[in-house]
């Protein structure tokens, strides 16, 4: 199957947004390995909508398109694919009383405008979108597809994840199998280098991706069936955990904080922050993650000297001594939020995210964490260098969560 | 002039790599006021390069090439490029011994392959490269220009600002000139119908984007000269902001946390949180901005029931009585926090993130925004139906920086 993108939505060619759905849905189609030969972005004309379309339609025999299915006057998606397939636009009912419903809740009525939520090309099938009000379509002509889904990335993955990944699935005649691993306290090079020779075959493939501090390789492999699949990919699994697996954390769907959260589950142990250069980063999450409220008890936003003393009784003038951003007050704010919290595990974390009056140049950038248990404290020192501040603030909440997953690893004191 | 960005690069089309060339080019026409139609990604594949050349090169005055300016088998732009103009390719002794020279200092020597990096079509202006080994070309036949740009996003960025720019400056004649007006506590529907009748003009024009939580809309005017411009979007920006100026909060480069941190700083007030439901995101918002120290003090994560009773006083039976998510104890850990850090304005966040074994369906996507201050505490309740839990604690975070926002506008009370 070839499949081909079209972005659709003026704010894409203006340079409003970055173009992230392009990027999530190609990676989608590799991992399945549907070539993609093109993507297209378009403004919201309807002359052009139309060009691409037919151009697009006459390279692929999948077209997917995402942009244009809101209720506002430059929404013109569905419209221009009913055009370019010849059919009447027509509303549906059960999806019109749904959008009413969802419109009653928020208190407010449907305008006119927002009626072609619930339009669409006559002999279109509808893809469900789970997480708003905007339904994508499926249409079929001579064994050729033509999806649609929302410009909104949250919702197209929803609809993605719900419906076009099975969709597609059971299209596909061979099956793929393809297995992401998870990995953090390693760079990207260095895990590159160890696996480089595995890099290099063609069925499995193993292919490595740097997230945010963290590395990721996905192993993936075409066979005729299931089992076929997985049992190729086993091999070449085990081969890189073994020479990557100190560092391996988890699959797809884990989150370095899921993963934390469950070895604090399974040990039955509790966990208190005191953030300063985070300001609730790193507490916001870890209860990112559902029943956290099972083992993370909370703790202090520590971000003024006058909040580190009042909060957590270290003296102002210990702190004028070793410095806001250092060791000693790293080490003094975890030991207290963990005194006062009764936690059994406490991470501090202070730094610098960003310039500032009072930050000299070479120490932007530079964090430190603590990690306070029974056993004692540890501290890291870290250097992420310039960022944006939300980078920084970012890298330094992963490093605490590698810290904790590193030790919470290993066996229970007792 | 209407142009057209063709990315070229297989890592685009497997989702390796986001594409913010475009975005950032796409920005820089749209600033210049250089019509963009279509933007086109296609991989390193011969055949498919000069399709894609061959149509934008038909459909724009000015393709601007990114991507396969490297040393590597797969780097093929430039000879794309010459083949696609009928040239042959020329090695520039200057460029070469540049280059043998940047690899000396690297102690390397150039390989065969490499010394494509000193080779351009034989008629082609060189675009140099501040940042980098790989030169860009600029090829010019009957009135229509082609550019090429390497896809390091910081060599492109270098080589636009010092050599695109002003090239492109000297040859415009008229410009461009958009404003972005950011508006929070209107839904996307309601503000595009007050402004629909501006929404049909062309010349400026009016277009609404949703963003989370806010909604935003961009004016643009073209005209001869900038002061021109200037003068068409100051009556429709007026006539704006005489409908919607209520929920008006800034413009381009302006978040929420950054307007109402400078309103802190104008009053010369202070700030702090407890964080229940959102677990420090709201705190972590607030100082992704530059000089937050100056105005938020910190807070309590008080994520647990015991923990609202430990660090800020509530006793355990009030919350049991009212209900761990309920106005009273969102009004008290507000107060609690303020009385305690001695902020002029404290704000409480208590709700259901998501669904757990203690949460009424019903109940998710519910919060609490407190705002306590000198004149007392206003208390919001905001339901925001079943979502990702990190979405759910956005729009709490974000309903909470709104109420700040509409209340810290309003003249000190002093």
């Amino acid at each position: 199957m070839r499949a081909e993108i079209l972005n659709i939505g003026t704010e894409l060619l203006i340079g409003q947004v970055v173009n992230t759905n392009a990027t999530y849905l190609a990676r989608e189609l590799a991992m399945r390995g549907i070539d993609l030969y093109f993507i297209t972005t378009v403004g919201d004309n309807p002359e052009r909508i139309q060009q691409a379309l037919t151009l697009a339609w006459e390279r692929a025999d999948l077209v997917i398109c995402t942009g244009g299915l809101g209720p506002t006057a430059d929404d013109l998606t569905h419209e221009m694919v009913a055009q370019f397939v010849g059919e009447p636009m027509v509303l549906d009912p059960e999806v019109y009383r749904r959008v009413e419903e969802a419109f009653a809740l928020k208190g407010r009525r449907l305008t006119e405008s927002e009626k072609k939520l619930a339009c669409f090309p006559r002999t279109a099938e509808l893809i469900p979108n789970p997480a708003g009000t905007a339904s994508g379509v499926l249409l079929i002509r001579e064994n050729k597809r033509l999806m649609t889904f929302p410009g909104v990335p949250y919702e197209l993955t929803q609809m993605w994840e719900t419906w076009a990944r099975p969709y597609l699935e059971a299209l596909d005649g061979g099956t793929i199998r393809s297995r992401l691993l998870k990995f953090v306290g390693i760079t990207e090079a260095e895990a590159a280098e160890r696996v480089s020779d595995l890099e290099e075959g063609s069925n499995p493939t193993v292919a490595p991706y740097a997230g945010s501090g963290e590395v990721h390789l996905r192993v993936t492999a075409k066979a005729p069936s299931i089992a076929a699949a997985e049992d190729m990919l086993e091999p070449v699994i085990a081969e890189i955990l073994n020479r990557l697996g100190e560092f391996y954390f988890g699959t797809e769907g884990d989150t370095l904080p899921a993963v934390v959260g469950q070895l604090l589950k399974s040990r039955n142990e509790t966990l208190a922050v005191a953030e300063s250069m985070t300001a609730g980063l790193l507490g916001s999450r870890i209860t990112d993650i559902q029943g956290a409220s099972d083992y993370f008890i909370g703790g202090s936003i520590c971000y003024q000297v006058a909040e580190k003393a009042r909060a957590l009784g270290i003296p102002a003038e210990f702190i004028e001594r070793h410095g806001h951003v250092s060791p000693e007050v790293t080490q003094a704010i975890a030991e207290a939020v963990r005194r006062l919290t009764g936690a059994d595990w406490a991470v501090g974390v202070t730094g610098y995210a960003g310039a500032g009056p009072n930050t000299p140049d070479a120490e932007v950038g530079h964090a430190y964490v603590a990690l306070a248990g029974a056993d004692g404290t540890e501290i890291a020192s870290f250097r992420f260098g310039e960022h944006p501040r939300e980078r920084v603030k970012h890298f330094a909440s992963q490093r605490a969560l590698e810290l904790m997953f590193k030790r919470l690893r290993r066996p229970a004191a007792h």
